[in-house]
């Protein structure tokens, strides 16, 4: 019997668990992505989130640092550089073809999630990858130079400026996807991946309308499970540690887990901070110790098996 | 002192000689192309004419075919055709980043000859390269198919289908862009390369007001001088030949000059049909016979001098 499993996901970090949990349950997976860093660069629609995950359950994702496309060229990139673009969002050949035909189909009227869809068919992966919702939302980030684009902050910016407050423009007028709501209806468990709880699951979690449909689902007694993203103290990628801190939050598996207390039932945390087993519990979710370090495909499928056969046991 | 010349040119041949020129006048030079074979490939701008010419003046135009960018890869058009996308169009990567941008500006609001004029400039080009009309014109043919778009049936089914009939869809809310005007205003010559009468020099004439500019210029004082693009009843590229005989027309050069009769001072032809001299000067053009091939730069220049000898000696 299938199992029908959704991940909620941003990038690198959910899309090695993802690409974990494609390799239990197929075509039962369905990730839904944050689409809160999409941008248009080059007047190309580009959808970082959905995109590494794509290309990490694809098996092509650029190994060293996860997004991106293994061997790609930039060819394109270099001549745009050539006509006075900016270059510092470095897109490769094979990455841009993606983007090019993404953005012709929905310029011409496709629905964002259908577009996905059919260009991830082409890939032949496993699972669906959706996006949280088909209407724009914008995640963006305030600091000490003002109101911030994600990806400025980000890619551009490195990361370094302290974020002062948070802000997802457009939120309002979304509603999540039909394919998220139907794969919620549908899910026999829903895995929080160890993705950045402020700007990649938070989002998906802020789209009104999303968090009424997890809570109808945990109301049939389908189980949540989240994997921590913060190990030792330390975001194993990206500002995640930083970031809590600085918006008054911990940054330990316990400063994440009070954040998901009240909807989540399992909380995965590694081994290294063992000790916060019992802090985390006395937020009501039962804690699973396991090593949470995901550097090969192997490591991928174990750290997924751990939190499948705590939440479809 | 700079001489202005005025060149109107479609694709390839017209490249060749606009070059030729260029060596000549340099900054001097403005070349009016023809946009009715523009067309939108994967949601991108394409102008083949403007981007063989300017490829040309930039000096790196693929030398085989002169059109595209010599040695460029198609890494972005394999992944294209990975996602289902039509792949008969071929269009490099570094040529790709030329729609790229020019799509991305034009989208954001740039008018379309600005727009050009500024992804020019970055190639460090000599003269101009403008499009006939910053208003959106498409050539259609008529074949025993049905009216097909210009590239399907120029590029797609390689120039096969008998024409039976032209049109340039667009043209009667199209006016010459302000630089063109410009020009021909300041132009000392214009000249009429040797490119295809019907669809590439042919749509120049057709814009509502262009030929009451060129006639104003002439009636100036400027002269008009036009190069032949058929050369012994055969043209030279494409399928001007069989497209001026199946629409009623001569396949020669006094043919070509027939259509061009009352706005043309100086025809220039090749020595392999100087017999026809004598019946080009009866329809009121001086004739001027030279080995017109343009097969590398110092013949291309050879070519631009003879023109221009003629009318600014």
């Amino acid at each position: 019997m299938t199992r029908h499993v959704v991940a909620l996901a941003g990038g690198v970090g959910g899309a090695k668990l993802a690409e974990g949990l494609a390799a239990h349950v197929g075509d039962g997976l369905d990730v839904i992505v944050n689409t809160g860093d999409d941008c248009v660069r080059h007047g190309l629609l580009v959808m970082p989130d959905h995109d590494t995950v794509l290309y990490n359950l694809a098996g092509i994702e650029q190994a060293a640092f996860g997004w991106g496309i293994e061997g790609d060229t930039f060819c394109v990139m270099d001549q745009l550089g050539v006509y006075g673009e900016e270059t510092w969002f470095r897109l490769g050949d094979r990455d841009l073809a993606l983007h090019v035909a993404r953005t012709a189909r929905v310029r011409a009227g496709g629905r964002l999630t259908e577009v996905c869809l059919g260009l991830q068919a082409s890939l032949g992966v496993r699972g669906r990858v959706l996006p949280m919702t088909d209407a724009p939302v914008a995640t963006e980030v305030r600091t000490a130079d003002g109101w911030l684009e994600f990806q400025e902050y980000f890619v551009h910016r490195r990361q370094e400026p302290e974020v002062l407050e948070l802000r997802f423009a457009g939120i309002e007028a979304a509603s999540p996807s039909p394919e998220a709501l139907a794969a919620l209806e549908r899910a026999d468990a829903v895995v929080l991946c160890p993705s950045n709880p402020l700007v990649s699951v938070g989002p998906i979690l802020a789209v009104p309308g999303f968090r009424a449909a997890l809570d109808a689902a945990r109301a049939r007694g389908v189980p949540v499970a989240a994997v921590s993203p913060i190990v030792g103290g330390r975001a194993l990628k990206g500002p995640a540690d930083r970031m809590l801190v600085a918006l008054g939050h911990e940054a330990s598996a316990t400063g994440v887990a009070r954040l998901y207390a009240g909807f989540v039932d399992v909380f995965v945390l590694d081994a290294v901070d063992a000790t916060e087993a019992a802090a985390i519990e006395a937020l009501g979710m039962r804690a699973v110790v396991t090593d949470t370090i995901m550097d090969d495909d192997a490591s991928r499928a174990r750290v997924a098996a751990a939190v499948l056969d705590a939440v479809l046991a």
